[in-house]
């Protein structure tokens, strides 16, 4: 009895996340297009490979418990990419705007680190082949490093080179104008 | 120009996250009247008082800045509240319940923690007074502590005696019922 309501739990939450994978890919590319900074642009494109093949495994996961595939519209995703498009909109490119990026990718993929970790957590208690275990632990470790890349940006290429650059040309430009 | 965008940005984020903060105070009391576990009972019950400390923080990191207190919509915690909504709902006590309020709250906690990291790395690009930067990185740590604290509820008590006691008792309870 109680098994098959964890089980049941189980389904429901892996089939809010395959809704959720398909809505990130559905709206990276938009937020990607934005962004200024090479290793930022490089790393959510990397990312969004990343995320195809997360749909691939929770395909996978679906077919090893003899499911068919069934996806709940997730609505935490769907705030969470409404927030994002909210943060970008009117704004051109910028290294403020490369801030806001990270941020909104960051929250995403916080929201993922603590799906994939419960959804890990509940096929272990379940007793699940160790290929359903592994497979949503890959994810877990994929959006774990994908934030700490984005953390690393952020403290590492935007805030010390990109944005202090930028702060720093804005003030020999006007140190310049000031003087002719 | 750059550090006054950059200073919108942070106001911006920090009203969502003092309406992401109020969002979880008028939410959280609803799910803690569901909980079964003394444990998670008490773990919510005192991250409740944590999250009422977490916006008298935001409210004097408003007054430290000079600025009035303002507030938008989180979408993205409006969106994690739904969802919590929606996998309680219909559902009555039991430790797979526990189970789905912990994996609710710890994607919240998992916002909170990304939306905070983010406040405190833009406050201490911004150059801001270090009270502002030791505010956010005490809330950041309280969601830190608890997750790790849920995550341990989890996997310990629910999971290994919790949970199992249950299975057990049903179990035993069948076994009974079956001999009589």
């Amino acid at each position: 009895m109680y098994n098959q309501d964890l089980h049941d739990l189980f389904i429901d939450e892996l089939a809010d996340m395959y809704n959720a994978e398909n809505q990130i890919i559905e709206n990276l590319p938009t937020l990607i297009k934005l962004v200024s900074l090479p290793d930022l642009k490089e790393t959510l494109t990397k990312h969004l490979r990343e995320t195809e093949n997360q749909v691939k495994r929770i395909e996978r996961i679906f077919s090893v418990l003899n499911l068919e595939i069934s996806e709940n519209t997730c609505e935490a995703m769907a705030g969470l990419i409404k927030e994002a498009q909210e943060i970008v909109q009117n704004k051109s490119r910028s290294p403020t705007l490369d801030a806001a990026i990270i941020s909104a990718a960051q929250k995403v993929e916080h929201y993922e680190i603590a799906s994939y970790g419960t959804l890990r957590s509940f096929a272990k208690h379940l007793g699940f082949d160790s290929e359903v275990v592994d497979l949503l632990q890959e994810s877990l470790d994929e959006e774990g490093s994908a934030d700490k890349k984005l953390t690393k940006i952020a403290e590492g290429s935007l805030f010390s080179s990109g944005v202090n650059k930028e702060a720093a040309e804005v003030t020999s430009h006007s140190a310049k104008k000031n003087r002719h």
